[in-house]
Formats: structure tokens, C-alpha cells, sequence
């Protein structure tokens, strides 16, 4: 039995979008699903208890960051990041192909990895699809990344197959460096904006035969457009019986979007990040704290939020003053009810596509949404 | 019945320590009790549910603060600073008295109170006895604070003589200016280092009848020796039926000594403080968690603690690790940490009250605390 599964519970016919349920080796978790970013081992201001109160069943971990700083041999020797962190439930690590390439000037990419400098403390690392999987081994995530490299926006069509090659090759190595049996490594379909090129990074993945495959690549500045077009291109070509995961995607419309287009896992910083700019996500919008329409605003966050900020009783006026105030606790009630609201949200999507009527949801919220936060800047 | 009132349960013969229940409007608790500092209606990165799991039973809100952002009537609007900050055991309210007079060449004193300039904005604000029992008045805080003046060290007697005169005088106009049958106003002892003023404040404020009493104008730089003695010569002459409260001290040695010499009540943004700036405190000193003694260490911070963090499993390395990587959820854990160990410390010391061997325990703490916290640095 492999260490990672996905059980199809129900498709919907109109759109593509898939109920289902991942299987790992710390839990069963209800899908579509969308995992909090822990990149340093925590979610930044929340505590692994916090996280299962409001139903986070899977988070992220960043192999870049933890590579540098503790060091897997520090994490593997504090019994792997899940006990290390204290984090009972799923945990999957990025490759750390993603921030190296990111480090723009500062890194070199040659057939064997990628030579970079630290953003700690500028010393020479060296990355490649056989350390990144050591890394991931030592870490024990239930689902290990591919090494990749996410290509830029815009980019040519040779360096983008080029690039696509290399990344393929990678993503063999790193399925040979696999050790554990609880681990299962994801493929990431690249290949740029170009619809052949993804079929071919499909075709590539599933000859490997790998328990999941990830679309990277995307919302790295294309327009909307372009994006879900090359994610329905690439989605279609997928093997219903595997989970598929969309990186780097957290804002509630395209979490819609990807959902109708067939995609059962997504990461983001945005809901904590927004929520130490002082931001709470509602149904209707963003809303900005710091905004004076919230002074006397006693009312919770959001009517009707089992958050535990919108449960406790603490209102936007208190919360508006914590913010300017500079208070942690602010910050903390934000990002607490930004990932509740993002649970609760995938919790709905889930049971619309279960009801059948998961295109009216996407209708209906789409509408709701985009007039808000228009109105709300 | 006064809103506020002091139960004696045990005096410990030898020293003047006293185990008691201090009654308030928000409960009856035990003393002697140490109060964690929310100066801006949150005591910082902490959840009034996790005050409570630590044994927290009062908390110190700052006037001063409250009074610049976001202000009394917006918390009196928000049903006061208890339902606004969703508090429910006891509050106490300082006067704003030390803030503004730190404030320095900001500041300028006449009878009537003081012109000062706000930290926030620049704006000219002023603060008086009245204005002050206003404030407090709308945050609706269980014990009400005189408006005084905390001399510096050192302050030659002429200057303490007429200071100690105006905050009498000021005391009476606090005293006159309380409304609400559920707050009590404690008067402030002062006298600066001079033992026959300290002896006049004393008498003056006995006079008033109020039901509480504060020791003001001590560890403001004096060596401690010559605090502990101005401290003793204070509350012997202190009514045994009142609670004394010992304003801005919270580090272990202080508390014991300021315990052994009679005092119920104490406040210190200590414990939160050094949280903040990395450190745990324990029963043996304070850890440093940046140093690199901690980086392989996978124990708690102290053996046997209830504290979350310990009981929780979170080790010093996983500490160290999120402290040197600037994570929020590092400086939670030990703020909880401390928190609880003062509570901790504070029901120990009450224990050994109650059991009569209170001067046993002081000598045994004083001496395996000081010697590690000089090994430790």
C-alpha cells in the first residue's frame, strides 16, 4: 500500500470538481483541501492545537527554510519536524526548488542542482534533487516535493522545454532517492504557458507512476485567464484515481476556479499573511482593520464565523484597536479567523459538489465576492 | 460591602508574610498574587483564555495608554474593558500617573495635573485626578488607581516633601471624584527614600478609609537594600485588614523579599517582557534561548513545569529555533512559559505560607536562584 492515496468520492459532471479523500500516513483528510504554510516549522503566530481547532488537517513546511535553518540533521535528531513541532496531522514539504530559484542573481544552474547563496547569512549552499529528498527524508513530511524549477513569467519557448527537461530528469532522480515507505513523492507538471509542453510534462509524470502530481508554474504573474486556461489544459490530462495539488494558490476565487477545474489541494501564505497586514477575509471581502468604518464597529468579524475570534465575542472595534496598537494579539485573531474562513470555505465547497450543486456555489460567491471587494478596495 | 476587601487567612510570624483572598466584583482570589500587564487592553501575545489555563486572576491595564488609543468612551461604548478585551476575572487600573511622568521634558506638573504630550501623535493631552478617575471610571475596572507622583531616585526632601503634599492632595480629589459602588480606589504610599514622609503618607491615606493600599516610588533605580527597607518601614504600619500592593515589581528575588515584608499584590511586565527578548524564566534562573547550549537540547524548559509550552511537549531546541528565526509563535510559548512560572511561584509561596515555612522556602529559593542566575549570566 503506498504511503499517500486518494479515494474520488464524487465528481461533478458540470465542472470537473472532485469530493474526495487523501489518505497519509498521519490521518484521512476530506478533500478539496487547502493546507497553512508553516515555513519555519509553525504557522506563523498559531499553535498546532490552534490549527486543529479550526480544521487544518494538512500544512506545509518549507525545505528551503528549514534546510538552512535548523537543518534537518537538527529536526531528524528532535524526532522529524512532526514531533519536533509538535504537529499531529499531515504534513507535506515543498522541494525548496521554488525559493532557490526565486534568489534570482544569487544562484547557478547546472545539470547536477542549483548553487546559491543563503538570504541568512549569504554563505555558498548547494541544492539538488538528491539533497532535497535527503532533506525531505530527514524532515519525515508524508508528501515529499519533486526538485523543480518553477519557470518565470514570461518565458521563451526554448528555455521553458529546456528548463521542462531538466526539471523531468530531476524529478527522476528524486523518485530514485526515495527511502521511506511513509513518504510518497508528488511530480509538478511545468512547462510554462505552453499547452504542449504541460501534455508532455504530463505524459512524463504518469509513466512515473507517482501517488500525486502538483501544478507548479502558475500565478507567478500571468493574467487570470491564461492561467486557468493552461490549469483546465493540464488538469483534464490527469489520472482521476491520484490527488492533484495547485502551489502557491490561496486567494478564494481562484480556489473556486481551481476547484472547478479538478484540483483537491492547495497552499498559501496569503490568509496569514494578509492577516498580519492587519486584513480579515470575509465572505464578501477583505477587510481592512486600520479603516475607520470599523472604529465603532462592535459586531464580530463576520456574522454567523465559528472562528475562534468571531466565537469569542471579540468585535472589529477591538480588533481595529489591537492593529494600530501594533498588538500580537491582533494579529493572532486575524490569522485565526483568515484560516477558519478559508477551512470553512473549502468545508462548503466540498458539500456543494457532494449536493451537486457545486456550480450555483461558484456562481453565487463569485458574484458576492468581486462586487465586494470592489466596493471595498 | 466595598467593592473591594481583603481576607487574612495566615500571617507567618517571623517575616509578616500573608496568605489572604482578595475580594473584587470579578471573584475572589488568593494572595499574595502576582498581575500580568496588558497595557493596551491585551497583555501581549497572550489570549484571555490562556491567562486563565495559567491561573491568572487579575490583570493591570494602563490609563495612560487607554486613554490616548483608542480611548474611554470607545471602551465604554464596547461595554468596558472587560467585555471589550473579553476578560472576566479581576482588573486593576493604573492612574497614568508614571507614564506621563516619565514622559520627562514632555511633561509640565501644575496643581491642577499635567500637560504632557502624546507618544503616539505629538498631540498635547492633559491629565488630572479627575480626568483620571474619568477614564478609569469608563473602563469600569475592579481597583481604580490614585492619580500620584512617582519621585524619581534620588529626589532631594524638599522636592519629596512637596511632591508626597500634592499627591495627598490629589488622592482626596481621586477619592471625591469615584462614582460606581463596584470599583475601589487604593491610595498610593510615597515619600521617595525618606522614612517620616513614607510614615506621613501612610497616616494621611489611613485617614481616608480606602480599601487598599499600593507602596509607589520603589525600584526606581535605589539599591535594593534600600528598597527592601523603605519597604519594611512602609507596610508595618499598614492596616492588617487592607491589601498592599507593591507597584512594578515582578523578578522572583524581588517578589519573595517584597512577600516577606507583608505585601499581597504585585504587577511587573517583566515575565512578558523577557519573553519577548528570548528568555525563560525558571526555578534556577533565566535561559538565554539564542545561546548555543540549547541548540541539541530536546528537554523542556524546566523539568516537571505545567506551563503550556512544557506540558505541551515544545523543547528548548524547537525554542531556540524559533526564536533565532524571528517566529511569533517562539516568544508565545515563553511568555506562557514565564507567565505560568510567576503563578507558579506565587501559589508556592502561598503554600508555604499557609503551611508555616515560608522562611524556609525563601531561603532555599534566594539561594539556588541567585547562584545559577550568576552562572548563567
Amino acid at each position: 500500500m503506498p504511503a499517500i492515496t486518494y479515494e474520488l468520492i464524487r465528481r461533478d459532471e458540470a465542472t470537473g470538481a472532485r469530493a474526495g479523500v487523501l489518505h497519509t500516513p498521519h490521518g484521512s483528510f476530506p478533500t478539496p483541501i487547502f493546507m497553512p504554510v508553516g515555513t519555519q516549522a509553525s504557522v506563523k503566530a498559531v499553535s498546532p492545537d490552534e490549527l486543529e481547532d479550526l480544521g487544518a488537517n494538512i500544512i506545509l513546511g518549507n525545505t528551503y527554510h528549514l534546510f538552512l535553518r535548523p537543518g534537518p540533521d537538527l529536526i531528524r535528531e528532535g524526532g522529524g519536524l512532526h514531533t519536533f513541532m509538535r504537529w499531529k496531522r499531515g504534513i507535506l514539504t515543498d522541494s525548496g526548488g521554488f525559493q532557490v530559484f526565486s534568489l534570482g542573481p544569487l544562484r547557478k544552474i547546472t545539470e547536477e542542482g542549483v548553487t546559491f547563496r543563503s538570504h541568512i547569512d549569504g554563505s555558498k549552499q548547494f541544492l539538488s534533487p538528491e539533497i532535497s529528498i535527503a532533506v525531505q527524508t530527514a524532515l519525515g513530511s508524508d508528501i515529499v516535493m519533486a526538485f523543480d524549477e518553477c519557470v518565470p513569467y514570461p518565458a521563451d519557448r526554448t528555455y521553458t522545454a529546456d528548463s521542462l527537461a531538466r526539471t523531468l530528469r530531476w524529478a527522476k532522480r528524486c523518485q530514485k532517492a526515495m527511502t521511506r515507505e511513509d513518504q510518497g513523492l508528488f511530480g509538478i507538471v511545468q512547462g510554462g504557458m505552453y499547452h504542449d509542453l504541460r501534455a508532455e510534462s504530463v505524459a512524463a509524470l504518469i509513466e512515473m507512476d507517482l501517488p500525486g502530481y502538483a501544478v507548479g508554474g502558475l500565478s507567478v504573474g500571468e493574467p487570470p485567464e491564461l492561467m486557468y486556461e493552461i490549469l483546465e489544459s493540464t488538469t483534464v490530462l490527469l489520472p482521476a484515481d491520484k490527488p492533484r495539488y495547485l502551489m502557491g494558490v490561496g486567494t478564494p476565487d481562484c480556489l473556486v476556479e481551481g476547484v472547478a477545474r479538478g484540483i483537491d489541494m492547495f497552499d498559501c501564505v496569503f490568509p496569514t499573511r494578509v492577516a498580519r497586514n492587519g486584513m480579515a477575509m470575509t465572505w464578501t471581502g477583505r477587510l481592512v482593520m486600520k479603516n475607520t468604518d470599523y472604529t465603532h464597529d462592535h459586531r464580530p468579524l463576520e456574522d454567523n464565523c465559528g472562528c475562534y475570534a468571531c466565537r469569542g465575542g471579540y468585535t472589529r472595534a477591538y480588533i481595529r484597536h489591537l492593529v494600530r496598537a501594533g498588538e500580537i494579539f491582533g494579529l493572532r485573531l486575524l490569522t485565526l479567523h483568515n484560516l477558519w474562513f478559508l477551512q470553512d470555505f473549502m468545508r462548503q465547497m466540498r458539500q456543494a459538489i457532494l449536493d451537486g450543486n457545486f456550480p450555483d456555489f461558484r456562481r453565487n460567491f463569485l458574484a458576492t465576492y468581486r462586487s465586494a471587494s470592489k466596493n471595498k478596495g
